[in-house]
């Protein structure tokens, strides 16, 4: 009886030994291939803001593809979550895996985070991202974020700021003296050095301030967004820019959720975002394109203008005054993260100067055939 | 005894039916999760020649990890199958399952190719990736390949082409007349309608034609690689560009072969080749940037010049009509081509012209501070 028992037993040893090696090998296997990993982001944007948001989007959509579902990520806006300049806490805290601002809003908590996020007379985008992937920025960047435990990742370049709407045109210095101009950051700074106002006010109450005199000019962002703002129609005098050549929009992520994704994961991650940032990048400008389209079509009045060169020669000497100072204010990091920038620059800028620039300034772009 | 088997038999029923279920589910999974797509890809350039082939080299390295292996893309360049100019050929015929090169080398198949290539007086790269994402491009460039069986997607762009090497300095259009110059494509057909002499030769012959004064001039490409050729040293004059402002590499992909590759594989085939084909453009850019100091810096008697005005207007008249004669050569989706870029470039320039171009021209670059 037991030998039977015994024989029984060893005649389904092979068996056993199938049993045995599925699960070994499939066991972990279906375990980290099927567990999914749902993160949430949360971004500074309202819902509706296509042009900001559209990285977000696809970065999600690319996750969650390339991971066959295994990475889930769902995103939040400051309409829902409420906080449009809580996403570096609540994504260092890990109530937010992740999130997508820009550096801007942290420079209190560190002023390199502004000095990154883009430098008056400083790289257009094509140029920064050749300093950002080639020329040390990455490393940079990460270098800053690093001591907070975030991760940080391009999310899209806004391209190029306009200068701003005024009310009227500005032929000297002495036009600027004492006008009342919404203009945040280092911009408001420099441009109190040279004699104006700079104020700050919630987005929803600059129209009625510039409708009723309280505000004679008012910086804002591009042709993609400044549209709908409305602002000119009552200040017609569109301004080229100085102050803002090319902020780059940025995906902050928690350290340590990031270590906790198994290794694949991670890959498919950082391949989504660096791949949406380029499509948020090549999207804004084509709303940047059709914005200002429309805008120059359906309101023939409005105005471009540049800033007179004695105008730009005082920005141009009080942004180095500026940052100076914040040199001084800050860590050692914040000399070398805009030397690096700078040193890149003055070689990029040459190339862009004589293969973009001269292309754009000796040549007429042929028109469409009848 | 028999029962005593069946016992023992039924005691092992839990264990057979965990074996049943791991293999029917884990069988066809691992099946479809398994199998490796071992895929070969041939480009134009030689083995070593780094800023044409990091978008290759960057998109099978994004396949194979997004894939875990299972997309693995061998590539060979024409320094081992000898057919630079076969590229089109072997992917149709599934020799090769990819390939990369740039679409003039196909014209005498189809005129269209080279138009969606890069137009002389057209768009800068910014300008043609929101044109190929937003304006039409992609779709226009997917029906020109489907006819010949083929997929294609971009591979990075190489941004502006310079106008050339020479050897005197071109003051006039009767300057440039009977001047022995190399420049192929549209360009030499544009040239020689203002009385340049074009001629083609091989890559390697030019240096010696130019220092033996059998060639007057030589056009190439971009600073990137032009370094290497080492014209200057028998030709100062670098003239600023017209002819080919934003030229895009192309990944040809077998439609078949791509169509045999499971759902999750072509997801990761395409994320691959969009994504390197963004860091092929931002690493060219880079290329350029560093060669081009590297020129100036060791060659200090290169002399930077553009075109006079009357010969840049003289070349515009002849790209037009040059045109036109492809137009009424080509079939109905030429001029669909022509005019759906020259549409967009319209709009496009108007953004470039007072974003980016007004913020180069108005303001000088910050330097480093010391």
């Amino acid at each position: 009886m037991t030998i039977n028992i015994i024989k029984n037993y060893l005649s389904l040893a092979p068996l056993f030994l199938v049993l045995l090696l599925t699960m070994l090998f499939s066991a972990p296997y279906a375990n980290a291939q099927s567990k999914v990993y749902n993160w949430k982001l949360a971004y500074t944007w309202p819902t509706d803001f296509p042009l900001f948001t559209v990285s977000i989007k696809n970065m999600a959509k690319h996750a969650k593809e390339l991971s066959n579902g295994r990475l889930n990520i769902i995103h939040e806006s400051s309409t829902v979550h409420k906080k449009p300049l809580g996403i570096f806490d609540m994504v260092q805290s890990n109530e937010y895996q992740m999130g997508q601002s820009v550096g801007f809003y942290w420079q209190k908590k560190d002023v390199n985070t502004a000095i990154l996020a883009s430098v008056p007379f400083g790289m257009i985008a094509q140029e920064r991202y050749g300093w950002f992937y080639h020329g040390g920025g990455k490393e940079l960047t990460e270098k800053v974020y690093k001591k907070y435990g975030l991760k940080i990742f391009p999310s899209g370049n806004v391209g190029m700021q306009m200068g701003g709407w005024y009310k009227k045109e500005i032929n000297s210095l002495e036009d600027l003296k004492g006008l009342k101009i919404r203009i945040p950051g280092l911009g408001g700074t420099i441009m109190q050095k040279i004699g104006v106002e700079p104020t700050n006010m919630q987005a929803g109450q600059l129209y009625k301030a510039l409708e009723s005199g309280e505000l004679d000019a008012v910086e804002w962002a591009n042709p993609g967004i400044d549209l709908n703002m409305k602002f000119y129609e009552h200040a017609k005098y569109y301004y080229t820019g100085w102050q803002e050549p090319a902020v780059e929009l940025q995906f902050l992520v928690n350290e340590k959720a990031y270590n906790d994704l198994p290794k694949d994961l991670q890959k498919v991650l950082t391949t989504s975002m660096k791949l949406a940032a380029f499509e948020g990048f090549i999207n804004y400008h084509h709303g940047n394109i059709t914005k200002f389209k429309q805008l120059l079509t359906d309101h023939p009045d409005i105005k471009i203008r540049a800033f007179p060169t004695k105008v730009i020669r005082a920005l141009a000497k009080e942004t180095r005054k500026a940052l100076e100072e914040i040199i001084k204010s800050g860590d050692p990091l914040t000399k070398e993260i805009l030397n690096s920038q700078l040193n890149y620059l003055k070689d990029a800028r040459q190339w862009t100067r004589f293969g973009d620039q001269a292309y754009l300034s000796n040549t007429v772009p042929l028109l469409p055939f009848k």
